[in-house]
């Protein structure tokens, strides 16, 4: 039997290249959107719907729902939250359909809305995931959102930590960028809050005092639920 | 003063979101198109016109140019080069103008050529365009050719290793994607030959018994000479 294989597309405008009909995409936004997501599920959300642009949460807004919407790291006024995984700690949704707009995140659903599956990533459902992943017959994608379409070191990282997770359950063909962000990951493993540290992302958002979301953000399996994409919504796969 | 800044542009498709006016741009095809280059500009020729294009190189063949043209590793009939070096270390390109086509390198260039100052980087010619470089007051941005637009091992290898060197000349600032380069050398720096085996291009080549050649391509300093682009042309800077 042909090997599966694990690829890795480092920027969401990139996607088109990648693509592959029959890969389950994995979408990564460690800080903060892809982590917060996982939040909001596990507290409660029934369902989230992502969209790309202010307009469009503006729109949902106006028609009543919850509203999460971010842009460059600050939660936009006139909206209900931010992206920090802590403001979705909140009985407020549970039960709800809320709508989420983050500058990176949302955008990468967005590009990989065609794909097989789409599922959200973080270190908060690493476990998870990457046992679900390994039980599917499928080649997987992990699909990094970056930063404003360049490469950022967070989103690598993870893709890293659960490249190598996956390798340690089954034999998996590695392209190269999926080999690169193994070898990061190997390098951060010890210490991923103190490797983060170099990068610019990290720097700008704790220089905006979210030392404590960062943190949160790289703890591992805090929820065993996928979001997984179905038509316009991210629902819990079951 | 400000630091001057390094970033890495790891795919030709990206460049239109990493492009500054002021920033010179190094392409990298490391296996073979930019080894290839230097050494033609080593063994004498006057000028290189880098064509995207098969229809572009045939034209010039017709005209009576000598061609170098290659698509997925394989140098193309009715041509007088592919892209190994070997193949221009050849008296009859001296004092020449000759044209090549490859399937990633000269598409990079052809990605780049509104930046303030394009040039070529590879192993083989390390240390002249790392000295350069440090020499000048500008931002710099390692362009990878990557494989189809893909993310591949070799040319990120090589930013990463034109990185740590000038990061021993003077103190730049890193983007988060130059520092996932300089932590992927820092790994393969005691055997890149062993480390690039790994890398599905590097399998590709060797499947074609082209081990010669990547050998060639990972070693350091065969020319001092660094081709920059002028118009169409690229030329040896003076």
């Amino acid at each position: 039997m042909k090997k599966k294989t694990i690829d890795v597309c480092l920027s969401p405008y990139l996607y088109p290249i990648y693509h592959k009909d029959d890969s389950i995409v994995v979408v990564i936004d460690i800080l903060r959107a892809t982590s917060a997501m996982c939040t909001a599920f596990e507290n409660g959300v029934e369902k989230i719907i992502p969209v790309a642009t202010i307009e469009e949460a503006t729109e949902y807004k106006k028609k009543g729902y919850l509203v999460g919407a971010e842009r460059n790291g600050i939660a936009l006024d006139g909206f209900d939250f931010g992206n920090s995984p802590y403001s979705y700690m909140n009985d407020k949704i549970k039960g709800k359909t809320i709508v989420i707009s983050t500058t990176n995140g949302t955008q990468a659903i967005d590009a990989a809305q065609k794909a097989y599956k789409v599922v959200i990533g973080a270190f908060t459902n690493i476990t998870a995931i990457c046992d679900w992943l390994d039980s599917q017959n499928k080649n997987i994608l992990l699909l990094c959102s970056g930063w404003k379409n360049k490469f950022n070191l967070e989103d690598s990282l993870f893709a890293g930590a659960l490249t190598e997770r996956l390798l340690k359950k089954s034999d998996f063909q590695l392209s190269d960028s999926a080999l690169s962000v193994s070898y990061l990951y190997k390098q951060a493993e010890s210490n991923p809050y103190k490797f983060l540290r170099n990068s610019s992302h990290t720097e700008r958002l704790a220089s905006m005092g979210l030392k404590h979301d960062i943190k949160y953000c790289l703890s591992l399996d805090k929820t065993k639920i996928i979001p997984v994409l179905e038509g316009k919504y991210l629902v819990r796969l079951s």
